[in-house]
């Protein structure tokens, strides 16, 4: 197995400081591939069920595929899993950056971190040397000083760090996992994992080659990509005004989500927009590993009372969704200063917005006053309350300390019907693209196994409002010949999520970032099964990579499973059943029936029982025989599975 | 659509003698793609159920694809579908040779021909003329008489026919069409339909360019074919030997079915081996349109008392086996003086020597006599019976009559427990191919739709003598990462017969030659989506072709379940239960409850109901709801199947 991989996985046992490496054959490589396959057979093998997500028992792995770290744009993304604190269920979450090339130039196809540090910690990982450091000295500082700490302790300017920051330190069960200071992991709450496990940073320095089968074609491609993705709609935007592209034309759309998911428009959108920021406090463009995208924004405000570093970046679409539509803050120094927040501390901007939205409602209609909230009004618009409320959830301070147990935990300790306005799905909070005006949303969020998530569909495509043409050119090699109506959640929608849930899947277990692969974006699947190729040595195919993509999902749903999770989690907030307060879509709320049959069919598309549980045909099909064989011992409702009766050949 | 296809359907109504056609556009095209797939949209939505494959009512459909025709090797198939006689459902049957590319050459992507005519006639296509022809002339010659004539009264050397024989003329339940004299599409008894319809021949003369995107990666390919398949241990048996290589190693191995499927191997294979044809009556190779390795034997005999003419080509293995091992017939001469008249009067090899076994066995046990069988000795062995035999078939004279309607009902007529060695499945002869050493066979001569067909898998290959490296290297991009043993019938068979019954009907969809594509063969499952992509100037992919497949055998299910199939059809004959009396694999039979449970198994990964009925899931993610919708009204049992309550979501 020469080219692509190493073939190795790093395992870190936190409790006895051991460190030993798991080698896996082809079959397993080209079985499970990468990300969040590779880590869930880890954690369907070797985790028990129901063990505490901030207790020693969990696992947290980071995981490469056999093609990140290929100088090729897109093959840098950091892929993060462990049983989510947020959810209880199948946590992962995923980051471009430099992190994970570097880990795979250190000779790592992953990390598997097991138990927890006696105290304060963080990994220096240089090739095959593992130290384990002490962080005493780091606990409390914000990322940055952290990653010039390590850098200058370890005198190397070219490591690269991926760290947990305060709120992850303090278990916030929304805090997130960083690298190079603006490169997030957010969701799932993967950072509290890390956090309870004492384990601030790790540290990784590679000094290896990449080996790849046919460089030639490799340059080629990267080559080709450089010179045409400015020709692409969504590739210029993207690198112009990067992901907050989408503020204006949602808002227009009526589907930017706002006030707490009550409207589908802003008022003050066009003040945080894209092209706002890019007007104003723009001041440089960063990107990834080999990526000539540049997508991420560096933005600086020098004066003021909000006054934001550049250091950490700059906000991202779903931040300006999150921190300022949610709610209806339209100083855009405010939010970008959360968004340094977010970034300084290593929190999810998403469910951080999401958390504050709540509490903004719950403060509207009187939940809860102003001696709740530590003295803060929690009015909608107010920029100082963002800040001022990070900063609690960051140090778990007073009523920091409740809203830092994310929405939904936070809605049942204040009670009073709270509740209804946790915007949540299995816990963990709705981001910032509305299923009342994107079909395919409603059934994603709905039965994703991570909890509400935007990530699984070409969700913004199916309303696509800048290229669609070449979406559709794009989407037919996936077999999706027809653009479809965007509201919709009909049987058609289900094939499309159907098949969209696999292409997406796929390109999250191979660690390819969606921006430059997905469609309407530059690379074809064509590109994506010849670069593959070409790196590993192996002549692959869309089938045999969308299938990969399949088993992802399903060994996730069994993960679930085996959690306790049941059909009725697959479901959303009553919110989003509600008529959209303004814009053009105001009135449309999701009806139950359709988002019913629609679930319904999924499942059985999914060859799944009417519970929600895969059946033996279709882990058999995908080569999980191992995970059926175990499946008749799950628990559901209270009955063993092979009990239950309604498991076709368990 | 300017590439690779014309986008035109021609529409032949044999009664009426009116010519119109079908255009259909790229979305239709780019889900049926071509075959059977095609066929089956037309026969779905426009033969009504329950019809007389052999009254005016049955359509007949000639289906090639947007790639054949190109000039590639293996691009040359003739698919043709009807409702067959033979079994009264799904009736498909493909050969190489050259009609198909010059029926695109004249700019034609199929042909539907509905009616019967008043009198035998011909149709000569010339481009986009049609005319209809008297056949009165040339009702009842051999086929390359026929041929002949036609050539000549048309004035052009270079028109290919395709064309029944006098067998087909008779409706002969197992009569072939041939193109060319020895390309024959023999299975399912589309010859009787095409004599039923009184139309002895369909002549095609194509002058136009057949367009193709992107020339040079269709000319790179062929180059590369060229050079290479000798180095391919396949491709070199192939062109050195011919199918009929497969004699040698199955008999060493026990699997070359003998005696009507009670030996597992032949005392006198080595007499009817590949090698003794090539050494003593092998007159010269010849191939297929585009195609280097020239598979297709010319056998000549001038002397003795079978003299063959090697006008007709010669036996593939398929016909050694069905006419010579069957029956234990070890003359080479008989067999290729049988396979010589099948070719001439158009039959089916394989049901041929199919009902001469069964009459053999009958006549062994005493169920058939002397008198019976026209004072013939139907004795084990006798090459003169077989010769005897098939001239009485061909004139459905005396006990010829009886054979002709196929072993199914001739053991029906006859009686006495003759039933017994009839040995069929859905009414369709067995081929020469042994699952009781071939556990995937087991499977899939159970469950096609075809009945007993050996196309549907790489059925060779899981026992895989010649070249297991480059199986195993192909077979990785279709998932299949694993060898496995042959003579199973288990949980991995099941999910690998899945698998490459995907990509073996995508091929048959596509009109692809198995012997170039399949795995161990020379093209790679990368060269035919580049193939195609560079044809059609669509962006195609694995996933897309394989899902092509998918649905080409789900309609045609439907198509059976609407004729009244039920699971109970999907079951093998007693026989292949019983022990194997001689070879390598003495004393084995397939296990029935291994059987039960792999078919029941397979339902479910089909995504069908136990009751063996695609699911609404299924359909809809195919891009077939148009087929859910209608489905509810097919009965089974006597029941609607909307009313019949296990149909989940109809």
């Amino acid at each position: 197995m020469p080219y692509g991989y190493t073939g190795k996985i790093l395992r870190i046992d936190l409790n006895s400081k051991k460190v030993t490496i798991d080698t896996n054959d082809e079959v397993w490589y080209r079985t499970y591939w990468g990300g969040a396959a590779m880590a869930a057979w880890y954690m369907l093998k070797e985790m028990e069920a129901g063990i505490d997500p901030l207790g020693p028992d969990n696992m947290l792995l980071f995981m490469n595929s056999p093609i990140v770290g290929a100088p090729l744009p897109g093959l840098s993304r950091m892929v993060v899993c462990a049983k989510s604190p947020l959810t209880g269920g199948f946590g992962e979450s995923q980051a471009g950056g430099f992190w994970a090339p570097e880990l795979k130039k250190a000779g790592w196809d992953g990390l598997i971190i097991t138990g927890k540090a006696d105290s304060p910690m963080y990994l220096m990982i240089k090739d095959d040397q593992i130290e384990f450091k002490d962080a005493g000295h780091l606990w409390g500082l914000e990322t940055a000083e952290a990653q010039t700490k390590i850098r200058e302790e370890n005198g190397d300017d070219r490591i690269r760090v991926a760290q947990i920051g305060p709120s992850g330190e303090k278990m916030v069960r929304f805090s997130s996992i960083v690298n190079d200071l603006n490169h997030v992991a957010g969701r799932t709450g993967l950072g509290a994992v890390m956090g309870s496990k004492n384990l601030r940073a790790i540290a990784v320095r590679g000094t290896q080659d990449i080996q790849i089968k046919d460089p030639e074609v490799v340059k080629e491609k990267a080559k080709w990509f450089a010179q045409n993705f400015m020709d692409n709609p969504q590739g210029r935007d993207l690198h112009l005004i990067g992901t907050s592209v989408f503020v204006a034309p949602q808002n227009e759309l009526g589907i930017l989500p706002t006030k707490n998911f009550c409207d589908g428009s802003f008022e003050g959108a066009d003040s945080i927009s894209g092209e706002t920021m890019t007007e104003t406090i723009l001041k440089k463009r960063e990107g990834c590993y080999a990526c000539p995208v540049r997508c991420k924004r560096v933005v600086a405000i020098e004066e003021g009372p909000y006054k934001v570093d550049p250091t950490y970046g700059g906000p991202e679409y779903e931040t300006l969704g999150a921190l300022g539509c949610y709610l209806q803050i339209s100083d855009l120094a405010a939010v970008a200063k959360g968004a340094e927040m977010c970034n300084k501390y290593g929190l999810d901007t998403i469910s951080t917005g999401g958390v504050l939205a709540f509490a903004m409602e719950c403060y509207e209609k009187g939940i809860l006053t102003k001696e709740d909230t530590d003295g803060i009004e929690m009015t909608w618009g107010n920029g100082a309350a963002l800040v001022e409320m990070i900063e609690k959830i960051n140090k778990r301070e007073g009523f920091g300390d409740i809203l830092a147990e994310g929405s939904m935990r936070a809605a049942k300790k204040i009670g009073k019907g709270a509740e209804k306005y946790a915007i949540h799905v299995k816990g963990q909070e709705v981001p910032a693209h509305e299923p009342r005006g994107k079909g395919m949303l409603g059934i994603t969020y709905s039965v994703s196994e991570l909890g509400a998530e935007h990530t699984r569909v070409e969700h913004d495509t199916d309303f696509d409002f800048t290229a669609p043409e070449i979406w559709l050119e794009q989407a037919k090699s996936l077999g999706l010949l027809r653009r479809l109506p965007t509201e919709t959640i009909d049987e058609d929608k289900v094939r499309m999520y159907y098949y969209l849930q696999h292409h997406f899947s796929m390109l999250d277990v191979l660690g390819c970032c969606l921006f430059t692969f997905a469609p309407v974006r530059t690379f074809t699947m064509a590109d994506l099964v010849d670069m593959t190729s070409a790196i590993t040595g192996w002549e692959t195919s869309l089938w045999e990579l969308m299938k990969a993509g399949e088993r992802r999902w399903n060994m996730a749903r069994a993960f679930n499973i085996r959690e306790g999770f049941t059909k009725d989690d697959d479901w959303l907030p009553e919110r989003l059943f509600e008529p959209l307060q303004t814009g053009a879509l105001k009135g449309k709320g999701i009806i139950k029936s359709e988002l019913r049959e629609a679930i319904d069919l999924y499942y059985q598309m999914c060859n799944w029982t009417e519970d929600a549980v895969p059946t033996k045909a279709k882990l058999v099909e995908l080569d999980l025989k191992w995970i059926s064989d175990k499946m008749g011992e799950y628990v559901i409702n209270g009955k063993k599975l092979r009990e239950s009766g309604n498991i076709p050949h368990l």
